[in-house]
C-alpha cells in the first residue's frame, strides 16, 4: 500500500537520555525531506500530550536550534511515565483521526513500543492508514532484538568513566568505596565499569549486577577479601540487586515504598540503598573510611560528554523509522541494530522488526559475562561495550607505584 | 641566602582534585630544570610517606607517564587526611635533615600550609637551611590571599554542567529535584550553579550555602513558590548548610557522627542530607515526585572534564613555587594568583605571600553575591567564575517553549 500523506507526530517517553534528542532532530530531518509528511507535531510530554493536545511545531525549527537540542542531554520535547491502558490509547488513537494524523514515531523503552503496538493494532482493525514505529531509547539497554539501545554507550561512558575517576580518588585516600549504578533489572550499565579498569589492582574489584543473587554475608566476605589484599576497595553495585528469593534489597531497608505508575519502586533519586550497603560494612568489618556515592540523574542527563558513536546510531535510528515508514513492507514496526564487526571493524545496519517483538519482554545481561562467584563482570565484556562508548579519558599512573 | 643545592621533596595532601597532578608535573618540570634541585622526591600519602620514608623516585619518570598523570584526576602520590601536631612535625623534620631535605613543597589547602608553616618554622629555629613552599590546591575555593585556588574551576564546571543537565532531566519529567554539592564551609562550589542558567525559567531555581541561614520551614516555602509557578524546581545545596544556630543540618538528622582526624563531621559520601530534605519536602508540600542526588566524588575526580584555565592555572602555580623558592627574597611562602582582566581580558599572575597568611583562616563566599532572601546566588558571580570554569557544554531548548 502506498503510504499516506498527512501528519506526523514525533513523541520521546521514559528517564531521558544524553542522546534522545539525536533521535528526535533524526525524525525532523528525515521527515523534511520526505513528501508524504506534510505537517511534523512534536507531542509534548509523550503520549500525554497527544490526549492533551499539546504540540509543538516542529516545521519551523532552525537548523541551528535543532543541532543544538541534538547535543542537549534529556528529552526536548518533555516526556511522561504514563503507561497507557487500552483505555487511554483509545484516546490517543481518537486524537490522531481527529487531526489526520498518519504516522507516529514513538521513542522510548519497551513500555513505549507495547504503547505503539497498542495503537497501531487499533488502527488496523479500524482500517485506518497510520503508521506507527517505536525508535529505541533506553541507558539500561535491555530492548530485545537489537544489539544495543541508543543511549546506553553515552550512559555506560559516564558511568566508566565515574568508577576511573573515583578509582584514583580511592587509590589516593584508602578505603572501601561503595557506587550505585543505574538498573533496575538489567546490568549492562553497571557491567561497564569493566572499561574502567587498565592494570591489575584498577577497580572496581567487585561489580555487582541484578542478573546474579546478592548475599549481604557474601557481600561483606568479598570486600573484606579485597580489602585486606589491597588495603582499598572500589565496588560497582547496580540499584536493582536482590536476594536469593527475589526481592530488592531496596525493599528490605525502606518501610515506606513510593511506586511509580508502573508500579515500579523508586530506586533513583535516593542516597538509600548506597548508605545501607555503607552501613553493612562499617558494621560488620569494622572498616573505617567506608563511603557510598549513588550516580543518580547524571547517568543520564550529564551534558557534553556523550558517546559519540551513540550520537551518531541514535540520529540513525530516527531518521530510518522514518525511511520504513514509507516503504510498503515494513510500514510499521520498531527500528533496531544489528552488529556487523568487532573491535576497530566496528559497524552497524539497522533492521526493522515487529513491534510486539519489544513491547512485551527486555534483555537481561547474559550470564557469559557474569563470573562464577557472581561478584564481577568478565573482562570479555569489553569487547562488546567498547565499541558503544567510544575513547575513555586518559588515566595515568606514576611509574614504580 | 643562596639557594642551597639538595633533595627536594613534594606531596600531595587532602582531597584530591582534577588539576592537582598538574600542579605536582609542574614542580617536577621546574625541578628539573633547576640546578640546585640535585634529587626529587615524591612523598607517598603526603606528611604519612615523609615519617615513613616512603618516597617515589620522581627525577626519571618519562615525559609521557608526567604527561597522562597530569590529565588524571585525584593524588598521583596519594594523599592523607593526617593534620600534623607539633610532634608530627619534628618527626617530618628530622626526616628531612636525614636525607639532606632541602626543598619541601606541599601541595594542599589550608590545613597542608599550616603543616608548611610549622616545618618552616622549625627549620629556621634550627639554623638548618630549607625552603619551604606551600601550593595552593582545593576544590571549595576558600584559601585565602589567592583570587581563587586552583581545582576550584574544574570542580565547578562539574556541578555547573550537571546542574543543567539536571535541570533538562526536570525540565523533561517535571519534580521537585535537590542536588547536595560539596562545601563543608564555602558556597563557591554550589555558587557555581548559576553558570547552569541560560534563560529565565532554567534551574536551579534556589541555591543554598553555608554562608546564609539555612531555615526549614523558609526552604519549604521557597520551594512551594518555585513548584507553584513553574511545576517544577531544580534546588542546589551546600552539603555544610547550618541553622542560625550554627548547627549543621547534617548534624540535626544523625545520630551517629563519625569525624575525620581533623574533627570533622563526615558530609561527604553519604546520599543522607539529600534524602532528609527530600523527605521534609513530601511531607510537607505533599509532592509526589521529589527526588535528591549527591553529587560525590565525582566533582573532585571525574576524568576528562577539566576546565582548561583550571588546568593551565594548576600546572604554573607548581612551576612557581620552584621558582620562587630559588629566589633570596621569596625564599619560602605560599603561590597565590592576581586576577588582572575580567571576562575575555582574563588574565592572572603569580604572586608569594608568607605561609602564615593561608595558613589558619580560610575565605567565604563574600555576601554580596547572595540574595537578601539568602536562597539564591546573584548573577553578579557569573563574573567571577566564569573565567575559572571556561566554555559549557551546549544546551538547547525547542523554539516555542
Amino acid at each position: 500500500m502506498t503510504a499516506p500523506k498527512g501528519t506526523a507526530i514525533v513523541g520521546q517517553s521514559g528517564g531521558p537520555t544524553c542522546v534522545i534528542n539525536q533521535s528526535l532532530v533524526g525524525v525532523i530531518e528525515q521527515a523534511r525531506e520526505t513528501m508524504n509528511i506534510t505537517k511534523l507535531l512534536g507531542a509534548r510530554h509523550g503520549v500525554r500530550g497527544i490526549v492533551d493536545e499539546n504540540f509543538l511545531e516542529l516545521d519551523n525549527q532552525s537548523l541551528d536550534v535543532l543541532e543544538k537540542v541534538a547535543q542537549t542531554p534529556s528529552s526536548g520535547l518533555g516526556s511522561t511515565r504514563d503507561k497507557p491502558d487500552e483505555a487511554y490509547c483509545q484516546r490517543i488513537f481518537e486524537t490522531f483521526r481527529k487531526h489526520d494524523v498518519r504516522y507516529f514515531f514513538y521513542i522510548g523503552g519497551n513500555d513505549s513500543a507495547d504503547t505503539a503496538n497498542i495503537v497501531n493494532r487499533m488502527s488496523n482493525d479500524a482500517g485506518y492508514d497510520l503508521r506507527v514505529y517505536h525508535i529505541p531509547k533506553t541507558i539500561d539497554n535491555d530492548l530485545l532484538v537489537t544489539d544495543h539501545c541508543p543511549g546506553y554507550g553515552s550512559a555506560a561512558k559516564f558511568v566508566a568513566s565515574a568508577l576511573m575517576g573515583d578509582d584514583q580518588d580511592n587509590r589516593s585516600l584508602p578505603g572501601i568505596k561503595i557506587d550505585i549504578v543505574m538498573g533496575r533489572h538489567a546490568g549492562f550499565l553497571t557491567a561497564a565499569g569493566v572499561l574502567a579498569r587498565r592494570r591489575d589492582d584498577d577497580g572496581p574489584h567487585l561489580i555487582y549486577v541484578p542478573e546474579a543473587v546478592f548475599d549481604e554475608d557474601k557481600f561483606v566476605a568479598d570486600v573484606d577479601k579485597i580489602y585486606s589484599k589491597l588495603g582499598r576497595c572500589l565496588i560497582a553495585v547496580s540499584e536493582g540487586i536482590h536476594d536469593k528469593d527475589g526481592t530488592a534489597i531496596t525493599h528490605k531497608m525502606t518501610e515506606t515504598i513510593e511506586k511509580d505508575s508502573h508500579g515500579n519502586v523508586q530506586l533513583s533519586g535516593t542516597g538509600a540503598l548506597g548508605d545501607y550497603l555503607s552501613g553493612v560494612v562499617k558494621e560488620k568489618l569494622g572498616a573505617k573510611r567506608v563511603r557510598a556515592d549513588t550516580f543518580g540523574y547524571l547517568q543520564r542527563s550529564f551534558p557534553g560528554f556523550a558517546s559519540p558513536v551513540d550520537q551518531q546510531e541514535a540520529r540513525l535510528v530516527g531518521r530510518m523509522a522514518v525511511k520504513y515508514a514509507m516503504e510498503e513492507d515494513t510500514a510499521d514496526g520498531t527500528v533496531a541494530m544489528k552488529r556487523l564487526g568487532t573491535g576497530n571493524d566496528y559497524a552497524i545496519e539497522t533492521f526493522r522488526s515487529d513491534l510486539v517483538n519489544v513491547a512485551r519482554n527486555t534483555k537481561s545481561l547474559p550470564g557469559a559475562y557474569i563470573n562464577d562467584e557472581g561478584n564481577n563482570i568478565k573482562d570479555s565484556y569489553r569487547d562488546y561495550v567498547e565499541p558503544l562508548v567510544g575513547p575513555m579519558p586518559v588515566s595515568g599512573l606514576l611509574t614504580g607505584l
